[in-house]
């Protein structure tokens, strides 16, 4: 009760300006990889690599043991936390953990939000993405990569309409009253990570064996991060305390989960503008919607929050980078206290 | 002079047990990326992947603009750092910015050390490594990346002799008296990352805007990071003010760089154990002696410190890793606490 108290009290400090912002007391920064298994390759052929342009090339023998399926996990744990519970924040498709840190704009993200709220932080880059690392294809990821462009981030992300897109940075026309800040919107793009169409079951594991490490915990999603999230409560129904799904790109089908299995586990489902503008999302929330109505018929809890009927206007699929990301966080910060939340 | 004093003192806290390591008040935890620029792809052809098994595969145009050559760079910036300037820690080959977080062993490495003891800490992820993200080859890196087995680890890491390297963990047998928790070796190889031969010049470019960005400064480098260390001081001769070497494999040669521009910049070079029995090491050690000789010869202040021969007996190659590392770590603090740093 203390704990949601101050969870409350926390939220009206979300509006004071920047320079006003919280410290806070750290007991420990630390990280680790979690999930994974060794891989052997043999037969491969040997190849001559020079390291320094004009040196002689040496000799590389591509064979042996590797680590391959682990995922990345850095933590903040404060001295004090005022949050019942720690929060996981989970990132989206093509991007890693960098997604919750500082925003493009150079201004505070949602993990330095919750830190000066009072939670235990994890951030995390799923299996193939970032600090994680990725495998050598096809022999031991079955695929290539894929990049995204700059274009089908501007598309996909909500940015602006596909007629607004241009080469040039000052030539682009976002979405009218966007709250993405555009003119950053390259710099965002040097956050973006090539991603596999083929790793979803390793990268399941992996976030299954890492809220078995760390959980009970209330775990943050975005968008790839949908299906994930959904999953691991599903796997883990006593140990995700609330699911928070920031635009998820994916649900459970009902048809194939069972939904009451996660009646006991409150869900808030954040969606921000522009949905009927880009095509591509139609498909995405109407999976969503179903997932929710079969937990809620099941007796469970999913919550809707679609921000421009709640006065949020302008959110983009990106929109803990957008300009208001705090008063969306803040959002977020007041439904965890309204969720009886115990250790 | 108070941060020299403070400095020094703290020191003396390092051999405290870890439940009585101290707490920190953060002012802020942020990340941005540096450098790279856009590069735009064309004439590429389209390809069909199916993202689940068993679904209809979706046309993929690889063609559009990316960005390239950006590096990753992470801070925790104290609310009363004690320490006069911020300290960056610089990874080595094949690695990413983890090198200096919590150890495979799962105690406080090297990033929690200096935040306990006063200073602003950054770490980064070079280009082509971890959340810095990558790039498509051979259309924009010019060569296939190179993913380091374990055998090469254990050899070039110095964990053990070549006949000590078995398949199984626990058969593997190390240098004797080694530091390394070798149980820990697999979970220290879920670190590795792959790295490409033919992407310095990017890197340099990348750390020199990164120096310009954040110093006047105190640079840790670590085995690949030497070469970057050393070539960012001999461009940025004014901002870097400290440069710690730990076990660097390369240095500038003096018949092609001017030593005498940083005879202003102490420098600190650690070597750990074992170097006579890992041939590979041998030239290394040889064109880092022959930078230092050049810089003093030239008026500077090139330290050179063995382990061995100052009691610290069994570091490998990963010595922020090593059980003693705190130990390591205080005598780097110790050397900084003596060096007339000023902000």
């Amino acid at each position: 009760m203390q704990g949601m108290m101050r969870a409350i009290a926390a939220v009206a400090l979300c509006t004071i300006p920047l320079a006003a912002r919280a410290e806070y007391r750290v007991r420990e920064i630390g990280s680790f990889h979690i999930g994974g298994h060794e891989v052997v390759l043999e037969g491969l052929p040997k190849s001559q690599i020079s390291f320094t342009a004009g040196m002689a090339p040496i000799t590389v023998d591509p064979n042996g043991q590797f680590e391959t399926g682990q995922m990345y996990v850095q933590y903040v744990k404060l001295a004090e936390p005022s949050a019942p519970l720690p929060i996981l924040l989970w990132h989206g498709g093509g991007l890693s953990g960098v997604t919750w840190e500082t925003k493009p704009d150079g201004k505070p993200g949602w993990q330095q939000f919750f830190l000066e709220h009072g939670y235990d932080t994890y951030v995390s880059d799923a299996v193939e993405r970032g600090r994680a690392s990725w495998s050598r294809y096809p022999e031991i990821y079955t695929s290539p990569p894929l990049f995204r462009t700059k274009r089908e981030g501007w598309d996909i992300f909500r940015i602006g309409p596909a007629d607004g897109w241009a080469q040039e940075p000052n030539a682009r026309q976002a979405f009218e009253g966007t709250q993405f800040p555009i003119s950053d919107y390259d710099q965002f793009a040097k956050q973006a990570i090539p991603r596999w169409a083929t790793n979803d079951a390793a990268t399941q594991a992996a976030y299954d064996a890492y809220v078995r490490k760390v959980c009970p915990c209330v775990i943050v999603v975005h968008s790839q991060g949908g299906n994930f999230g959904y999953t691991a409560a599903l796997h883990n129904p006593d140990l995700v305390k609330a699911l928070v799904l920031v635009e998820p790109s994916g649900a459970p089908d009902p048809a194939k989960a069972d939904a009451s299995a996660v009646k006991g586990i409150p869900h808030l489902v954040v969606w921000g503008d522009y949905l009927d503008r880009v095509p591509f999302w139609t498909p995405l929330v109407k999976a969503n919607a179903a997932w929710r109505d079969a937990v809620n018929k099941a007796g469970g809890h999913v919550e809707w929050l679609e921000l421009p009927k709640a006065g949020h206007h302008g959110n983009t699929h990106m929109l803990m980078m957008d300009r208001n990301s705090d008063a969306v966080a803040a959002r977020v910060s007041d439904w965890l206290g309204q969720q009886k939340l115990t250790r």
